[in-house]
């Protein structure tokens, strides 16, 4: 039985390295706008500088912090009102796009994004506020970028270890979408072709940080990921790693990494059709094996235990994460289970393709 | 190099075999709509009463006429206004929805399209008005339904040789997408996604038209065509039919069954990467093999001498069709090729992989 509700959000991409100039003002002068604010924090200013020639902004502004703190936001907001600000262009990574966001959400601004990284949000209708260390997120069309402008030249100055764990981060988000709450064909579709793309960009930028078609296929692979993720919601992964790294302070990029490959080995025997999918994306017979290769040629962390987690922490880390585990996983989560697991992440235990 | 851009076009699926009614009454609902005008044709009649349970329209609208007739579309627009209409559900195939569509792109009232063939217009932007036997079409984002409600169950009834028809053009879609003039990585992942659901649908409906699982298949299959091929374009394959069509009076579905498999036979030679892809969706490992074998499965027509073109039409017809070849098509096309195309058609010659 094919049973599903799929939203698809209407958006422009505009994909081509090098061009990311020529792109933005053609699409600037497709709106008419009038008084366009750019966004890009300080560490972007060269990036902002390059993709801007020929704009002439009614405003730069680069007070971009992580998160979006609230009172950030309110600074914004009120400079895009003071200057009567018509159009939003942001350059940059999440937090980025995420300041524009919260312009869009109150003002209902168009956004232009222009990503520096593979975090994937200016594919989402997702927008996130910090107030007082507590996040808020929200869902709101109004803070989907209306068009999207890709270009793969601007990310091969990014060290390549920055690379690889955003490349790991968009991977985790395809891999956890084929089996999240709000899964379906459509957004398996689009994990597969990103997971594909993915695998082929990050081994490129490892062995050459700086060749763009690396990027590209990272950058492709990104958009898809977040494009199936949205859709389809956090999976078993994500809650995991939002409750870790909440509680533990532990790094992001890696506790991704090291636990995504016993996500899937503790998934994969009871989703044999998307373990079979993520596998062919690989080019492998098992998608554990696919993934456990892949993160071995990107020297990729392995062990939860190298990144402040303590052995003692094991058996409260199990009972914080069996509560968010999502009902709807395709195999049923116990303490008993993701003890094992977390054991095994943190201590390194290579995953294997009937993990329990 | 990774170069394209691409328009997603927002909208709402909800695909449940079965929910029509349930489905149609909660986004009408969500709507909030006070006026709402149900089209569907005398021959829908029963499928209408049934998805509409429980809906209290203001207006059941029956005068549905193929390709759009202008005057139709004023009458239809006319008692629109006159009902004070805000929502508009349209129950049928391709003529039904287009009546919906001409309403909506002069009113911009929302469209929920519940589909009972392959057509595929509920997922397009496209529009088309036919005037003194004229058809004028044009792409307007007023025209794209809000919301497609997909239901395997109203399609089980079509008798078998209808859907396969029907199920071919949609498959016609899908692989004319590969090379269109705007296809781009995400038509191919759809289109390819689509063949997949659409090889294995017909085969279902093949063996037993009322198995709703094939239906659902096809649909699924069918709404990834059209989003696909109204992203990409009319390739070859589709410039070829609509000029033999329009010349000779050709039938549509005959037409597309005949001509597709060597249509992808002239192309997959230049379009290795595009051919693989299909190969891999049918599960063969040459392309043209997996649609002729399919094509034996279903009984689909092999040769146009037997729909009414004439030998002594094909130098004509490859004069006629030379100059609407696409300027991208993979493989350049000359009268020649085009005169051998034509002819192998005509006969009925099983395409090989290397036609020319």
């Amino acid at each position: 039985m094919l049973e599903f509700d799929h939203d698809t959000l209407g958006q422009r991409v505009r994909f081509a390295s090098g061009k990311a100039a020529e792109n933005l003002h053609s699409e600037v002068t497709r709106f008419g706008a009038s008084a366009v604010m750019v966004i890009a924090a300080e560490a972007e200013r060269d990036i902002a500088t390059k993709v801007c020639r020929g704009l002439d902004p009614a405003l730069v502004y680069t007070d971009v912090a992580p998160h979006v703190p609230v009172e950030k936001a309110e600074e914004a907001r009120a400079a895009a009102t003071e200057h009567r600000i018509d159009l939003l262009v942001c350059i940059g990574g999440g937090s980025t796009t995420g300041l524009a966001k919260a312009i869009a959400l109150t003002s209902g601004l168009p956004i232009i994004a222009v990503p520096t990284t593979y975090a994937g949000s200016e594919a989402t209708n997702v927008w996130g506020l910090t107030e007082a260390a507590r996040k808020t997120t929200g869902v709101d069309t109004r803070v989907l970028p209306t068009t999207v402008i890709y270009d793969a030249e601007l990310l091969v100055t990014l060290p390549a270890e920055l690379s690889v764990a955003s490349g790991l981060n968009a991977l985790a988000h395809s891999i956890d979408s084929m089996w999240a709450p709000r899964t379906d064909p459509i957004n398996q579709a689009f994990a597969v072709e990103a997971i594909r793309a993915l695998k082929g960009g990050l081994q490129v930028i490892k062995a050459d940080p700086r060749d763009s078609r690396g990027h590209e296929r990272c950058l492709y692979g990104a958009y898809l990921s977040a494009v199936a993720f949205t859709s389809a919601g956090s999976g078993l992964h994500h809650k995991i790693c939002h409750v870790l790294g909440g509680t533990y302070n532990l790094p992001h990029a890696q506790t991704h990494a090291v636990l995504l490959p016993h996500v899937l080995a503790y998934n994969a025997p009871a989703a044999p059709e998307a373990a079979e999918r993520i596998a062919s994306a690989f080019g492998t017979t098992s998608a554990v094996d696919g993934l456990t290769a892949l993160g071995r040629i990107l020297d990729a962390p392995t062990a939860l235990r190298n990144y402040g987690l303590r052995e003692s922490d094991l058996d409260e880390a199990a009972d914080l994460t069996t509560p968010v585990a999502p009902p709807s996983n395709p195999r049923p989560v116990t303490k008993e289970s993701l003890a094992n697991l977390l054991h095994n992440a943190w201590a390194g235990v290579p995953p294997t393709s009937k993990e329990n």
